[in-house]
């Protein structure tokens, strides 16, 4: 049976033509099957941002899709190239932790891909990655592209700790376009209210960007469940030079 | 019936995944439906741009096409989320006037939609607009999705007024990735020449940027009949620091 | 019959809609084809950009497919709109060398395309070259849509010289994403190894960029062939201040 769609991630950018030359081997390979660009506006290396993007919406797409996610700064080297089978759906990239969000399931399988003989030493999405998602798209089996492999590197969002002040101490996980901070900070079930603090700043929780006055800096819950920080009309991050891994703390009440 | 496309206006970016999401969200729903990206690299929350550029595109797909448009800095407010039918085509996105030009046109009809419950107060992207968007897709009429609402924001483009000095006052609508500054500013039907001024500049009206000499600035009549300012091999824009609303003159002959 | 694809490769950005108007009329003149992205990010009138760009990867799509290509400085001028049939793909874009590389092959034809009356002196994307893929895609064959032309303008990219003192003289084509410097050098066969000069730096060439040590200078054969300047986990562009045409040496042993 072949797959609804393969999906592409990368941080190529697309102005060099190496996206270019990906969706040619996709299209020769598995002419029927449609190619969904997901992004390749992740930051060059940035492993933590597209881990971050795919944990959004991988299993948002139908059983059966193929998701290539080529962020890959050790490409040509010892690290594995891997296909995963989780929820349905199959994953193909490099086993640098890209792949971590499906690599938790209870039912994840993960294979090693053989490098080809031929293959770059550069370019492992087109001369690997592709030509085995277009196997896999048109009904492969994880079993013919690879062998078992059970040591894929899982990488883990970092947990926030309850602290014996008992505010939730967590971290800024990303920012996105809108400036706006995501933490790792979740309300727990049945809390509704509390207090975020960054630096000296301490922020009240409203429910969505327009509570907040124009230009006022707010918490609020994000469409992932994560608490962000925002600014309405602005910048939460430029104005307060928020990058990753900067502490916060929640008091919920 | 089901429509040949649905399409995505966003001012999301892609490195975030909430377009991503939108997609699996898209093709678990619509599966059999192409989803074509129009643009995600609005500037954040620029309702202008993304009305502008909708202007010059949503009629030129056939009938049929559903277009999601998400520039929303109101998500979660009491703003409308809508859907219109206009001259054949479907358009979804919330009721800030982003979706204006599709308004005016005499046959088109507005509903409002349901916000369900369990939707995101920050991404109506994801949990409104594009499962509706994929049900229009899939052939359900607008009133198996909403209900009449007949206070939709109308957004017009700033018409030019003659002066008694017989020129035409306008202003700068928007620039482009060229630095092409684009007036609402058009010539009368059977003109053909004449002189734009804007500031201390005079610019002679020629026919293609190539008429011009390299670096020298110019005005044409542009793709969508209105005068831009432009420099040939350069970014006008960038010149004479152009932003959007400047004054602008025309005196044709 | 009809193409497996049409593929767009412009410096238009998406922010405008102009490539949102360009698949408008796409998908209303060739409705069951599929319209693939290649890049729309190409630096604004950067006819060398694309040209590079599209000598990687045109020819990895299958047979059939349309790629339409507009960078286009000369928009509106008395350069021809052309478009060309190539070792089974056609290309359909201004005759300003950015097809160039489909141009070389023996069978190689190329004809030039008539201007509408009503086309725009400033988008012939939208107006010509759309239109006319859309016709090809859909099974017109290339003498239905323009006369012969023989005079297509063939750039090539500049080949490096062997010097007196044995080592290979060239230049940096490009710049990519991720600071790696492209340049026209390429080890002889059965060559694996030399060093690389640019400047005051000598690098040594290796294998892929994980054989360097973080932040490290190096040299090595990209994916198309051609010797490339990397730094590991950094970007050799900026840290050298390289740019298009700088000249590079090769001392192989």
């Amino acid at each position: 049976m072949s797959a609804p769609a393969i999906t592409l991630l990368t941080d190529f950018g697309t102005a060099d033509g190496y996206v270019a030359e990906m969706k040619g081997v996709l299209c020769t390979l598995a002419p029927a099957i449609p190619v969904i660009d997901l992004s390749h506006d992740i930051s060059p290396q940035d492993v933590t941002g597209a881990r971050l993007a795919l944990a959004r919406c991988w299993r948002r797409f139908p059983a059966g899709t193929v998701h290539v996610v080529v962020v890959d700064p050790g490409v040509g080297s010892a690290r594995a190239a891997i296909a995963v089978q989780s929820e349905g759906r199959i994953l193909v990239g490099p086993d640098n932790g890209v792949l971590s969000p499906s690599l938790f399931a209870l039912d994840a399988r993960v294979v090693q891909l053989q490098v080809p003989p031929l293959a770059s030493a550069t370019f492992h999405g087109r001369d690997i990655f592709a030509p085995v998602a277009a196997r896999l798209a048109c009904g492969a089996s994880l079993d013919e592209v690879g062998e078992p492999y059970t040591n894929a590197l899982r990488l883990r969002t970092p947990q926030p700790q309850r602290q014996t002040d008992g505010a939730l101490h967590g971290e800024v996980l990303t920012v996105d376009r809108f400036g706006n901070a995501i933490t790792n900070l979740m309300l727990a079930p049945h809390v509704q209210d509390g207090m975020v603090t960054l630096g000296m700043q301490t922020l009240r929780l409203v429910r969505t960007y327009s509570d907040a006055a124009p230009g006022e800096l707010v918490a609020l819950v994000g469409s992932s469940g994560w608490i962000e920080i925002a600014m309405r009309n602005g910048s939460a991050a430029a104005e307060l030079r928020i990058s990753r891994g900067m502490p916060v703390q929640l008091v919920s009440h």
